[in-house]
């Protein structure tokens, strides 16, 4: 017997567009939902269906522009919690303020905390999210955190490009995200190579390759795509030292002012990411969104169905 | 003996303007702090002095734009939590977000309470505001909430202008304000109007006075000026009655876009706000600015060296 | 499908009449208890039916003696609680201590957040309440706080009797209660009136009114009728400006000791109430009890069968 | 250095002859209040002194009438907290409600962990109190519970009285009071006896002694003083089983209705009680109040003083 | 409709014997589960089948090493938690540190309530437990706990062995244990008698009875069987004071190193304990284990079941 | 002025020697307690002195046998709470748990989380730690945790020892901790480098170098030395690729069983760890303690004396 009856689904304002791919995939349509912003700044929302007794997903990023997004999730959750929703689930393809995880420097927050209490304290019971930026962030909550992974969608897209084997390497672009390498490496029997980065007073910032690219063609990994700055400069490492393509594969991309003229610039074919961001402005010319929404759609609907999610967190070459 | 030294005053990105002034009338340094948002929407705060053991005093008011100022708020009460604050004190002159205190329609948020909910979970061990839109969103908290009173400031403006007595009116400039219409007419020793608003098919929200105010100078008086609409028309309305002159009166000044259009026309004489919003964009040609910023200092000097507040809640007359 | 299988209602001891109609209207019977005060005036509860499992509501006034009642209440939550109930709700026709919502004066406890706080804790999952003094109250909850209105009711009443449109005057007694009367006003097509009261040194407190009741059929409208005072002051207040008729209709009737003394000798022609509060003496002349027992129990119904409770919160005229 | 200064007593209205006494002893005044009760049966407490940033302390027996006093120890706590009180002490020479400190029959709730629950949520951070029902009480509390021993007062009493060695015996009227026959036996040089309760179908709770009285001065003991029918019982069988003197001494004596009469006609030539609980009504003709406050109130300033309170624990033969 | 599909039993490492012999009683099979220990002593938990929405079990005495024991449970209860169970309900046959239920001396901890705390942040919903040290123990959760008893297991045994009536005597071993003393007395229609122990200086804790065992045949009964000490010294005194035959009976068997020994020279014919501790090293040769499975199995089933548990709570003599 | 004097330091069992020079370095004596073991396993702890008031510090590394080190930890902490101390801080030289920090598989539990999150409600009021396996950590806590670095006390070391510039390689034995690699080789102005495994069917795990090590002194850094394997197999990696000396070095040093043949065949010239852990067996023979107790013993003071605790994060070149 199937729960899928007992669920709503809701998108706030920050990705509709994959918020109905989602309810398509999954099959249980968007409700009935109206959120709008005062001239003041304030943010009202109005549910326009019964929720009381539901379990009810609420699909929201929480990127540009972060803190309305973010607020917008907790007055929604707030909504839910006390209409008497049965439990209240957030889905969140792009965990905002993820990367503020730790205190770097004396007397800093750790604002992905902070995001974790607000969301736990509003009354959510459940995080659906995407390529947490650490996965430790899961421990920032008590409640059950289901953190899909991108890296089997990506393997699945190189494999069918044929970009496979001894010929092919993969490049994390700073020393602090081998793992994601490592893994995507695995997928592709390829092996990795690291950019790390000197601080020398001379020549500060300078970065160089360990390990080997020379006649292989690269793919660069990192998990937010930004300010374009990352990719762009190790793609220029890599290519001096001798890859013949160059590939840039990234689970979210934010592409914040500046950062398309950056990557038009580099010597990247493809950059590839996910949808989970919806773009709110112009994207680079050789962009390729792959959508995570089949992805997140049987996700929720195994959850909602009390059918277990770890089949989903690997991708099985065929 | 004086507990001033243990305490800190900061001041984040709202309202510079009345965190210097009370900074100035407590005798106590603004402390050093940079915060700044990213192009991705996120903010960062770097506390840069040490606040280990200290009484730290955050001042902020949460008006436009709100969610930003809310997180900035959140962000920096985490970053002293985490840093050892003695204790974390939020000062805020205006607090967004309060009229939504009730569900006042199927399915509503009380965003009100989920803001009072943040701040306390975020860490925060008092707060300090100004007029809250209704008094018991003290209720929302189980921390102590100080509310100070601006109608003793605005008694002591027209009393000095010699606006008191039977020949002038104040009016609640709809039927939920009246309480505050009350307050201000026992200091100027007149009577009250009421404007209320009939719900007809035909000629909907048609609004028309309760009392009198014909020959008399009419005081509007509000806790928000926001759009202009509720003065404008009020003022209208007292006008056609046979005021003679009118004055309006709110404690925070939003002005959101179009009020200053709205209100220049409105056959009102003077507008009275506090400083708790600083303006960010035009004001009312005729505006008159009084600042709540040694009312407020008073008030937090008081809290810190641990003496009572209550002395501040009347205006004594001479 | 009706989950009305799994839910369990009991009575505690304040209002076994409304609570034994509730039953009835909601066909569900109620559940065995015994709960008796011993000579040290402890309270002992005893479930004598399993509760493992159910759905369990509680029916209780907190009206006088109040803190009885709320430790009756609270002392079955907690056995509920412990017994393994899967929720518990608490219908409180009448919550006490609801006007002690704010603090009036310094060092004042807000004792309505309190009891709010002590049913959280003991462990209630839902609170059903009748025109609770002010609606902010459902902010000092963080869980599900249906606020049933009587004006609808109160509505039905004087249009049936005939009390409608220009003739007829609306009056809040008191400054504070405009809201309450501006929506009978609606219903009933007809205009509102205020008495306010000033407060002068000479003539304390001396009431005058705001608006016209001349020639009109007055309904002086509050939520309380606690010592009958206000009501019988504004009885006379209107009587003296030339009304013709004067009615009152409140929420709650608690008649305290010399009420009916007072009421009785009002110009007042009926006194209308519901039975949120059972009589613990006599009660006046004239007045009228109106049932919200039918009312409570759609909604409980509706709540328990998860289905909307909003179509509750308007009566249509037909 | 004293910390004395910054502590403040308050008392309410169960027992403000021994509250007055804690103060001298304590040599601190006790702090103005006023505390009452509405017709309606609720309560109202004003704080008429500045506790802002003090230590207080709150006495107040939650003895009969217990729901009245439980609410007005509770209200008060809540205007403290909310008043910046410091911290918030209270002192209770009797725990309400302790007796139901477990589920003795299926459903039954766990008052006492109930009435932990709400002190605890409504701000208190410290308990003071005198010889708990029983000692696992403390663990229903997170805080910090000082529960003061009463036996060394009254062994104190007895040596004085020459009741010592193996003519004395220390009776438990009751198969549960083991332990606290057991410690005042040990002050005494005394052996202890049992008086047990046979379950039989003809002759149901009759009882009989274990141990042996015969030609001793018998001392039962008990810590609650109730209705008096364990004492009075148990006095007949002691006097049966030919004992030649009989002593009763009770933590907290409540006496209510019918206790005296009963007493009276016990062979009971002394009743030792505390004052923890004040009499209102009628006390027995043999009656001897034995003041708790000199040690309460040594307790207290120790407490404040942060000196360790251990040496209480014990009566020093001299 | 029975709920029993949706349950799940699991056992971890302190006693596979009694969860199998549970779940064989519950027609419930054991989950597959992992859980092992690294050579630095950390505990790893998995969970070797799908959780997620199910009502889960898990069986674990926290008998020795009872460090490692409990951290078990509470990895397990984090696993379950974070994994999405709907219920997560510990079955802890022997609840270890429950007899540190008190503050006996100055700044001792309460260790009991501290494991109740960690039981519940850890995300526990329930307990089920056995004959608990003290009761009040229950009140140190808010969460339900049911606390079986074992006596009507130990009457049945006693009773078929025809050890009933006025030959019998039921002794208790210590003067705290006299209410489980009571408790058999009336299921064997039998008198008790109690071992008191004197603190005399030249004669430390000379132990001597206080009822009549002369002639009889006399039971033991203590709920913990730790050192052997209490039993030894015990059956010694009621031999020398006359007793025929010496029985004993504890609930939880736990033989700690020389328990055995001592327990072999003493004059006690038979040794009965439940098998809620699986024996990890030598038992005394006249041991004879009780099963208290089917107790527990048909307690669990009825819980998830949503029956009444009470009808387990006494023995039906036929 | 200073607040040592409010200071008070304890040992538990797991480290006495650096908790007696922490004491040394601070000039703050050792408290006395006494915490033993009883046969049954169950942990007992008593304080002998007074801490009513005082900053409790509690010195104790949750190192093998983890479990039973954690519950001291615990049951002391417990045990300060209850008897008053003003606050409670627990110094944690090796935080144990701290690698299950995220669900790796699924139904994992998070169990540092788990740690974090009994610490936190057993009522401890800060951490102090050292080199915590991953920093994201601290974000399990909403209290203030020190995480103070190793890294400067290992630069010093081997700048004295002259092992700076390029003829030094910082190797990362594993792919996940290259940022310690890269902090340490900023300190010594030297290069990095990186083992990585591949996952491959035929030849399982083999590890190969990323990066260059040929004619250079390799320094092969990790957090933690648990069974000697990684550092063992990066050895002959290193020493393959043509590295002249091999030096290893780690924050925490367990040696669990089998560690030291291992460490004692590979061809490390020194092993450096501090004395977090305090050694439990043999130890390898070329090992070199540093002890991190005077990191800490000025970390503490400066925490208690309010002052920055942020100078200490660095090691500055002289």
């Amino acid at each position: 017997m199937s729960d899928k009856k007992n669920m709503k689904l809701f998108s706030l304002n920050s990705n509709p567009e994959i918020a109905q791919k989602i309810a398509d995939h999954a099959r249980v349509p968007l409700g009935k939902i109206s959120s709008r912003q005062f001239s003041d700044g304030e943010i009202q929302v109005n549910i326009e269906e019964s929720v009381r007794g539901y379990d009810i997903y609420i699909i929201q990023s929480t990127s540009f522009p972060v803190n309305n997004h973010l607020m917008e999730l907790l007055i929604m959750v707030d909504a839910c919690q006390r209409a008497s929703a049965n439990t209240v689930n957030v889905v969140m393809p792009y965990f905002g303020y993820a990367r503020q995880d730790r205190t770097a420097a004396p007397r800093e927050p750790i604002t992905a905390k902070l995001v974790a209490n607000m969301l736990v304290k509003a009354g959510v019971d459940r995080v659906v999210t995407l390529d947490l930026h650490a996965v430790q962030v899961q421990g920032f909550f008590d409640i059950a955190v289901d953190n899909l992974f991108t890296i089997p969608l990506f393997a699945e897209h190189y494999i069918n490009k044929g970009l496979t084997g001894p010929d092919v390497v993969v490049v994390s672009p700073k020393n602090s995200g081998v793992k994601r390498a490592r893994s995507l490496a695995e997928y592709l029997d390829a092996p990795i190579a690291i950019i790390d980065y000197e601080q020398d007073d001379a020549n500060r910032d300078y970065g160089y390759i360990i390990g080997d690219v020379k006649d292989k063609k690269a793919i660069l990994i990192d998990d937010i795509l930004n300010t374009g700055k990352t990719f762009s400069e190790a793609a220029k490492i890599v290519e001096r030292e001798g890859a013949t393509e160059i590939y840039a594969v990234s689970s979210h991309g934010l592409f914040v002012k500046g950062a398309v003229e950056l990557l038009d610039q580099a010597p990247i074919k493809e950059i590839l990411v996910t949808d989970s961001v919806a773009p709110n402005g112009p994207t680079p010319k050789n962009i390729n969104y792959l959508t995570a929404s089949e992805l997140i759609a049987e996700a929720i609907v195994r959850i909602q169905e009390r059918k277990p999610v770890s089949p989903l967190f690997a991708y099985h070459k065929k």
